[in-house]
Formats: structure tokens, sequence, C-alpha cells
């Protein structure tokens, strides 16, 4: 089936402004008169949400990495099957705030399995599916903690910076691997300056488009 | 760390008699003196629990079939990491009824997955533990539909004769592949006589076993 559609992600550390993005994102490309169809991993479906409350319960802190790779995968998959790859095939643009650069850039950089087993993973789990865009907001996990809000910013301690700089390399490597596809956009700024640079790492699919308000 | 345990899969399709013979091996195995592990996949810890019951919930019947196939892989690390290799490490024999095999007998198989897909991922579930000696209970589908119990028949009709059909073909093409590992044991019969061919074909790992009454 051809896919007509266009799958865009945004990835980046815990704190790098990149929901706030997604959500000006979501509008502009509304306001452009395209059909949005705007996601957040991990969930997006009834199966992958209990897939989320799984991954997200302190309960199951005993759980090993690679189950917690496989369910990350799992989730994924039903995500694409159920809802991404529809979307596409009927023109929409699918707009991910997260999707399996954050399992390269988690599991891989932050946790430290290794960087082959992660990108069968990934393969298996988006199920041959890949974003034509993936913008990654790319920030030093120092400025991420000043700025987080307070949620934000106790994740970023609870795991420390050391953990958050593992994942920014990690992203970086990708964006150095994939430069077709992967954009690193700076995420020093206001929103209105970050989704101006945005805007511009996505004019080749989209044209011009027009940011309102954070 | 060195493997000293022993690792023993039993695989057939349903109504082979699999869990009968198990509950046989297990008993056998102590009386003569070994540490045993008695598991059942999916399962084995609360992790894999809470997954199986994801599985097996008909509110999902909506579930992709890579869903489907990662949840169980997931599951499985989860047995693998913290039951079955701590118990090789410390030297214990494990019966697992169920393992990977069965994934790649209803996965690829049954439902018609790719067969380099099922195997991927079962590399992935296990990590990387291959069992030393797996049983096929091999018997006829219209057998062991003739003799299952209700909840067996039931499920066996549900699927249907053809679906199980396809799983005994997968499991006897992994028989053919790999005959170190994987034996055919003939089903037919009394317990006692499957048994007695049952301990025949571990007796190179366990010595002669004596079998109880079933």
């Amino acid at each position: 089936m051809a896919r007509t559609g266009v799958f865009v992600t945004l990835e980046g550390i815990d704190g790098c402004g990149k929901s706030t993005q997604a959500s000006l994102l979501v509008d502009a490309l509304r306001a452009a008169g395209h059909e949005v169809v705007a996601l957040r991993e991990p969930g997006g479906t009834p199966i992958s949400e209990k897939i989320r409350a799984l991954l997200l319960d302190p309960a199951n802190a005993e759980m090993a990495p690679e189950c917690e790779l496989l369910l990350y995968e799992a989730s994924r998959a039903q995500l694409v099957r159920q809802v991404i790859q529809p979307a596409l095939e009927r023109g929409a643009v699918v707009v991910c705030d997260r999707f399996f650069d954050s399992t390269y850039g988690y599991q891989y950089g932050g946790r430290g399995l290794s960087e082959q087993l992660v990108k069968t993973c990934n393969e298996l789990g988006s199920c041959g599916v890949v974003p034509a865009r993936t913008i990654v907001f790319d920030l030093a996990p120092e400025c991420a903690l000043q700025r987080a809000t307070k949620g934000g910013a106790d994740r970023i301690e609870a795991e420390g910076l050391a953990f958050q700089q593992r994942i920014r390399e990690a992203y970086l490597r990708l964006a150095a691997q994939e430069p077709q596809r992967v954009h690193l956009v700076d995420a020093v700024g206001t929103p209105e300056e970050v989704f101006a640079r945005l805007a511009d790492a996505l004019r080749d699919l989209f044209g011009t488009l027009e940011g309102g308000e954070a």
C-alpha cells in the first residue's frame, strides 16, 4: 500500500522542551491544513497504555533491562500497527513525541545495553516503519535541569546528569550516522525561538510553518 | 559464571500430555536427588505473570501479532534473568513447560510470522540461554482432540485442527534442524508408557529415572 503521509518524531533528553514544541508543531501543521495525528510514546492505544503502566509501575523495580526493552518494543509495535500505519496510509501527518530513537538514547546510551541489540529490537518494534524526519532538541543536561519544571527536574536529578549526558551523546551519534533523517535543533532559547529553528528543519517537508503562542 | 545446572524444556501441541509429563519428570528428578525448578511459560515471575495476564485477556483481542510476539519475549526475558539463570548457576535442574520453541511453533508455524523474525526475537527474549534438551511430545492433532480434557479440547477446536497441524509441522522442522537438542517423543499411549520414552530421551543427561504414578 502506498504511504502518502509524513511521519515526524521528536526526541531529546528530559527537560529539553520537546513536548512544548510538539504542541506548537501540531497547531502549526493543523493551521496549514494538514490532518495531524499527535502521539506520545509509550502509549497511544489501549494495549500500549497497559504496557506503559507496567513499565512505569514502581512495583516492577526488579524488571530486567531486556524485559524493559522488549516491553517498549511491544507497546511500539501495537501503536505502529493500530495507529501510525493506518494514519500514514490515509495521508495524515503523524507527530510522535518520542519513538525508537528514545530507546536508542535511553537503553543503549543511558543503560548501556548493546547497540546492536537495541537496533535489532527497534527494527522489530517499529515493524519497519521509519520516520521521514526526526528532530533532536539538543541541550546540555545542566541547562535542562535549570529550566525543567518540577517533575522534569526530579527525574533528571534522580537519574543523574551523567545519565542524561550519555543519552545526549547517543542522540548526537545518531545524528551523525543518519544525517538525512535526524536533524539537531538547538533547544536553547524561548519556545518561539526554538520553534523557528524547528520549522526551518522541516521546511523541505511542509514549506513555511507559522508558529503561534507557546 | 559457569553454568552447572541442566535446562530441559517440554513442548508440543495443545493436548499432547506435556503438563502431565512435566509433573512426572519433576517428581522423578527430585526422587533422584536433584534440586528441580519447575516452570511454565508464559509466567513464573510477578512481572511475567502480569504480562501473561495481558496476553490472555480477551479484552486485548485487537493485539497485533508483532506486539504479541514481543510480549511473549519480554515475559521470557524476565523469567530467564530472574529465575532460570540464577537456578542454573547454582546447579539446579530447570524444567520448563514451554519455552522459545513454543513461540516458533505458534507464532511462526501457527500464525505465519516470518521464521527469521521469530528466531531473532527468540534469541533476544531468551537472553541467549538455550535448553540442553528439548522434548517435543509428538501427537496427531486429532488424537490430542480425542483425549484432551474439556479446556484443552475447547482450545483445539477454537483454533482448528489445521492450526494445530501447522504447529506440529513446525516442531518436526525444529527437530530436524537441531537433532542434538530437540528430541521427539511419541505421545501416544498411557502416561506411564510416554514417561518411559521421555526418561529414555533424557538418559544421557540424568541416567535412569524411575517414573511414579501419573
